[in-house]
């Protein structure tokens, strides 16, 4: 459908969302490559390569249109669509991940919860029921689970994504501290905690 | 001390470390770049890239001495200090970071709890006390704290990123979804949720 585009790209334009999102509410039409670019901290000329990697050109002199470039991002990373997830592991990580408050107003909705502690299966967390890990195939057919969220420790993390894979899952979001190995079919994000605490610790201790 | 090494491989030698320690505690002596590439699906030769940026190199038909190349990553990383980390915000992200297993092992510690919860303050969580946010100052002083992790919702992360900073703090990590501006001697690394979540939606509506 578009071109690939690069995760650095990727990964900034729902940074420009955010704020799209926060001038379309305030009743802006028109925003220039120079306040985005100011914004962020990265040149003009960068937010120009990002947008037009995705479709959209300013006009020159003017700058991009609120409504039309936030829509344009918006279809870019799938968000028209809403997106049902499940998070493996009701612990301290799938709570917080449960009661994410920014879920809602992108269309990310937990739809279930799978647990293998006996005193929380049938239980709800934030309104959302905890199902048992081993009934995963059946509860994910029927709630039509798109994304897994991963949030059990590491020695558990490829026997879950195993699991999701098998239930016929295609998007899996890592919290483990472990490398998941998944068939090219299956797009995985890693979110590892300690590979962002050590990239603190090795810059700070190259002062 | 050592030349600047590019943040993909950075975030590669957490991945390593861990392998290393596993073969270490097993009592292996020698890995090859070719048993490292298969474990993490990259190429032996980007093994060996990576590995001669930390000035660790292999000898030829023999491979790396675990134990010298474990040690080697460890101190490009900064782990042979002991990292006094703040977490700010007892809410449930806050409370996976406290919590988090795998922190003792790579010298993390949780030192200090801020909030502005009265109900919050002066209890404890996971053994460590919950501080008023309005004696940070103080309370990172005595505690000598490294590292502020920002677990406090997105309208005060900036706030609290400044509160941080004016203490003397020079390492943030930040999950707040949301940008924040840090002067250049202050280290920022962030850990945005919906960032992840939107890099995998893209992935999942391109199929």
């Amino acid at each position: 459908m578009f071109k690939p585009i690069s995760n650095a790209t990727i990964e900034r334009l729902p940074l420009y969302l955010r704020f799209l999102r926060v001038l379309d509410v305030k009743g802006r039409d028109v925003v220039s490559s120079v306040e985005l670019a100011d914004m962020f901290e990265i040149t003009p000329e960068q937010v120009r390569r990002d947008l037009s990697d995705v479709g959209q050109f300013g006009i020159k002199g003017v700058g991009y249109e609120v409504k039309i470039l936030r829509r344009g991002i918006e279809k870019i990373l799938g968000l028209q669509y809403r997106w049902s997830l499940a998070v493996i592991g009701a612990g301290e990580f799938g709570r917080a991940i449960i009661e994410f408050k920014d879920f809602p107003e992108y269309n990310f909705n937990v739809n279930a919860i799978f647990d293998v502690d006996e005193k929380l299966i049938g239980t709800k967390i934030n309104g959302v029921k905890v199902y048992d890990f081993a009934k995963l195939n059946a509860v994910v057919e029927r709630k039509i689970i798109d994304i897994g969220v991963i949030t059990v420790p590491a020695d558990r993390a490829q026997l879950v994504a195993d699991a999701l894979i098998d239930a016929g899952i295609k998007g899996i979001l890592n919290f483990a501290p472990k490398k998941i190995a998944v068939p090219p079919d299956v797009h995985l994000v890693n979110a590892d905690i300690l590979i962002k605490m050590t990239t603190l610790t090795y810059r700070l201790s190259q002062d």
